[in-house]
């Protein structure tokens, strides 16, 4: 059969083999830890699921505004100008079906064929993915390893600049490392793209899943707010992932165009369940409290656990749900420096130890030495991640 | 700003401007009566709302598979072998947000650019605009006014094939005229997709919605399973239009790679609503039944009525929700026969009648002398209907 040649340049969520795999080795009655998954054990607070019940049963299981319903889309403007005290309307705001359609969608209105978007690596691998199977180039750059977070290197970022950069996609509190831009950092990605006239798609995904000091968006740095457009998500913060519900907020003029995007690709997302958003912005906030009163106890026990693992270094990172440990020692003193697969393989058929890998993150580039596995911590009780990581302990010592 | 120039190529559903115009209208105390919206007035059965509900009270928030949950592909192959007679399994089935974005992922799976797919014109907007928008060629092929329904001329059809020619976009029970093919049309169909060796995108979003006689699936021909896609969507049988969920049915390799792109563009469709699909297959049927009931009522009232306006013509068709009268001799009699916008505008400020015009439904070709106007009756309850038909009847006779 023929398919289209532009197939051979689709990317995927490799993560989910990781899945397949740990799912193959629980149903034979295995122990699995589960640090591989991305997604939430919690559930929806049950005032959203009842106010999109009740929507919906109130008749609003029609069509809506390709754009969302008005309703939301300026509640919406008002949580992200208060949270990042930068000023939007509800034209600002265009809904989507979770926070992913937003990447594709920037990609189609801002580059060209040929166009080079700069993208993280490790990253969501989404964004080398939507670049190339629509014809630009996706330009990598990575992070250093600091004293207690990943950092950017603004200076190799702009040394990959050239007159086809189009556009920057800028993953503050990031996944898979939870790495965070310091004030600092942020102004000089900023200063950047607005010397070399670059759009910012900024994936705020992670922006309230945080424990400790206060989240900041690179679209309130001055000059920024008519280059930045902001990926935001209901997933996270709400325990929302499997609603799919989200949001494209920008310049009016690239989210007219991604509404029109929405026009032709879904219609419309669903209805009523936007209704159940609205009572997550503006109704009682003890939901999300408790998720992440719950994540943060989760994040405590994990960081501890791997602090007294010989051969494994972690952070400690005030956001997101992931940890990303270096465990260049522990792979070299298995004899498997240099098999990500084989090392994630083994522990898990050894201590039922289930994560992802650096490699399941985008490409890896040629000058990383340091090695790095991604436990996420959403999907797996705080003892449960005692015990797994127990074993994998005693298993580093052998 | 400077946007990719795809965008130049991006259409949209032009009918959303006559909702916007229709709604400034009746907002100034004018009576509107809504044949314009492709929308239904009629809410989704609450046994499917019930149990989406309880699904998400249970805790179905998370992620679910890219194609799906299991259960529902599988209800799904079991129906759609049923209904069109042909066998597929789950592994045919891939779950969408909508009917519609099984347009865009054909197409970005099967067309390279410069590649040339047949769509029929009048016909749903958005096929013409995806083709476009992703490179290719869109090429027009049109209906002919029968004695009983429009007709395809497939000799015209043919004469339009080119060696670039990969896909024909075939919509049986048809928007908006509601043609349906004769077994001899559509036999004639299929063969010439085999005789070029072309992809069929079979838009089946009306196979439910019937007052007479069976819905057939081209699908079901010799020849024709390996070649076709099925478009399903749960939005007409079920009134579930605002909850946006269908599916792409056809060959794995295709379907494969159609969850491929979910995985890219909004990893999967909202999982607990999927539930309440499984309700739709499984559970009673009186839902459907009461829709399709209340949409005959309406179809029959309309036609009688338009059958007494003077300059007017219109078929009965067995099945979708839209009428397609022939206004030819009503728009010359108002001397509006060249200006499909200032004819519609006239009857909506004069009698309150808003509907959309053949222009609506993709580019009005060069060879049309005949003027067409679409009556959708999803949205307008039977003596509306009567009402405002009856002033369309007195404004032609003045």
């Amino acid at each position: 059969m023929h398919l289209a040649n532009r197939l051979n340049r689709l990317g995927t969520e490799t993560a989910f083999a990781v899945s397949a795999e740990a799912a193959a080795f629980a149903s034979d009655s295995n122990k699995v830890y589960p640090f591989h998954l991305g997604d939430m054990n919690i559930k929806t607070p049950q005032n959203i699921i009842d106010a999109a019940f009740n929507a919906a049963t109130a008749g609003k299981t029609g069509y809506c505004p390709n754009a969302g319903i008005p309703a939301l889309r300026e509640a919406l403007a008002r949580e992200i100008s208060d949270s990042r005290g930068v000023a939007y309307t509800r034209d600002n705001v265009v809904i989507q079906p979770g926070g992913k359609p937003s990447i594709g969608k920037f990609v189609l209105t801002l580059m060209n064929p040929g166009d080079e978007i700069l993208y993280p690596t490790p990253g969501y691998p989404i964004y080398e993915s939507q670049i190339e199977f629509h014809g630009g180039r996706a330009i990598p750059y990575g992070f250093i390893e600091g004293h207690k977070n990943f950092e950017l290197d603004p200076g190799a970022i702009e040394d990959s600049i050239t007159p086809r950069t189009r556009a920057l996609i800028y993953n503050d509190l990031h996944n898979p490392t939870g790495a965070e831009s310091s004030s600092e950092e942020m102004a000089a990605i900023a200063e950047l793209a607005i010397k070399h006239n670059l759009f910012v798609l900024s994936d705020e995904a992670y922006f309230d899943i945080r424990y400790a000091s206060e989240s900041q968006s690179i679209a309130a740095l001055p000059g920024m707010k008519e280059r930045t457009v902001i990926l935001y998500t209901f997933s996270k913060k709400f325990a929302m992932t499997g609603w799919r519900l989200g949001a494209t907020i920008g310049p009016k003029p690239i989210v007219d165009c991604v509404a029109k995007l929405n026009v032709n690709d879904e219609s419309c997302s669903n209805h009523f369940i936007q209704y159940g958003a609205i009572e997550a912005l503006t109704g009682p906030q003890d939901g999300p409290l408790e998720i992440r009163q719950t994540l943060q106890k989760r994040r405590d026990i994990a960081v501890a656990v791997l602090g007294t693992i010989p051969g494994v270094r972690c952070y400690k990172p005030n956001a997101t749900f992931y940890l990303f440990p270096n465990v260049t020692n522990l792979m070299k003193s298995k004899g498997l420096y240099d098999d990500y697969e084989k090392f994630r393989q083994r522990v898990m058929y050894e201590t039922g130890v289930s994560f992802c890998t650096r490699a399941h993150f985008g490409r890896v580039q040629d000058n990383e030495s340091q090695r790095y596995v991604r436990l996420a911590y959403s999907g797996i009780e705080a003892n449960e991640i005692e015990e797994g990581l127990g074993n994998l302990k005693r298993w580093a010592q052998e």
